[in-house]
């Protein structure tokens, strides 16, 4: 058999989970579909994601790669594997990709939907993040327009992905809307790459705009400090979804 | 100190619980809410819901009342209550109501929805029932139609609350509209009163509609048989939601 190199999309509720990749503590997303994988394919493999997810981070479109020889057709292999895998994990779509096709570096984007709540709802607690005391949703909004663009995002990354270099930590945001739901309110991500946790920081940065308490033209002032120390707290991972990588 | 009656409103996320009631296995909302309302009041109270949810069932509105003669402040209660509650149990609203009032014999109706995905989401799969397959929605829309009004529901109806006399089990459904959503479907009961899974047992009748397992002019007889044996499958709990109980 020829090897075949397929493309997995995936959705998951990451509630239960350690985040994506491997991790000391709690189970992995990537540890559960790659066993299922090779359970199903009788044959070791090595699964690659397109980017790790948080403990508590969403997914309605997380993708990644495999090679396997396996005869298998595409369409019962993921009723397959979805069928051993527990029901908080699916996998949406299976499709044969060109050789050279690489789950993170082949991406030309990503999207990331954070959403958050006007008031606790149980039945939503662990998908939305609450909102407490008023919001200026024409400051928020304001002052997501001026993060728009190519900058040095490095006051919104964590240590793990923090650049010494200033092009480390270069990204393009090219798109954040922000969408007023029943009860709620939705972040719309859409950029070259993100840095670890930039979404939630970027998230936790606005609310406080939102909240009145840094001013709705201050964060181009912000990304130039290059300091994570004065960004905004990176907002909980409940409310966050990656949607979709692009290729 | 006199004796007040209050009334209070909960919203509930049902995934982990038994249900509203006390049941012989699995920890009940109603055991729960109950012990954190003596705990803050420090005397025993008896709390009265408007109705049971069973096991999986979520609400936005239910309602409950119970006696006390503690002068706490009804907002401090509230507040002091939810922070004993688990996170998935939330009191919305603790008012004071006249003598007399009584949770579920005062009440003059009840509005429940019951959500349906057009595919799977591990995301929403705990709030919304899974559609597998085409769905006639129009088909779906026209036998909702006949189900509104004044019937005998004994055919929709589980054993529990099934009366042995004809007029146990008439009811009045003003309302059934079904309402399109992203990827999916919202059904909007709104009743004098339900029988004991009457909801879930008109949703899986309905659905058996649109998937042309059953024609859309078949409900009125249905009806008339007054056998459940003949309407549906019970729909499963995780898609309803008790959104509000009227007065």
């Amino acid at each position: 058999m020829q090897m075949a190199l397929i493309k997995l999309t995936l959705a998951y509720d990451g509630t239960r989970y350690s985040g994506w990749q491997v991790q000391p503590n709690g189970v992995s997303i990537q540890t559960l579909v790659q066993r299922a994988l090779e359970t199903i394919l009788r044959h070791k493999i090595q699964l690659t994601g397109a980017g790790r997810t948080d403990a508590g981070v969403h997914a309605e479109g997380q993708t990644a790669h495999f090679s396997t020889d396996s005869p298998l057709p595409l369409s019962r292999l993921r009723l397959s594997v979805n069928a051993l895998l527990p029901p908080d994990i699916r996998i949406l779509e299976a499709i044969e990709v060109p050789q050279g096709f690489h789950a993170r570096y082949s991406a030309t984007g990503k999207i990331y939907h954070y959403h958050l709540a006007l008031s606790p709802d149980p039945a939503t607690r662990l998908y939305r993040t609450p909102l407490f005391g008023p919001l200026d949703l024409d400051a928020l909004k304001a002052a997501a327009r001026t993060l728009i663009g190519t900058h040095d995002f490095a006051a919104f990354a964590n240590a793990a992905h923090k650049g010494t270099a200033a092009h480390d930590s270069i990204r393009t945001l090219r798109r954040l809307d922000v969408i007023e739901e029943k009860n709620g309110l939705r972040l719309e991500f859409e950029g070259t790459g993100f840095l670890y946790k930039m979404v939630r920081n970027l998230t936790g940065t606005l609310l406080e705009v939102g909240k009145g308490q840094r001013p709705p033209d201050s964060l181009p002032a912000l990304i130039a400090t290059r300091d994570r120390k004065q960004a905004g707290p990176t907002a909980p991972p409940q409310g966050l979804f990656l949607m979709q990588v692009l290729y």
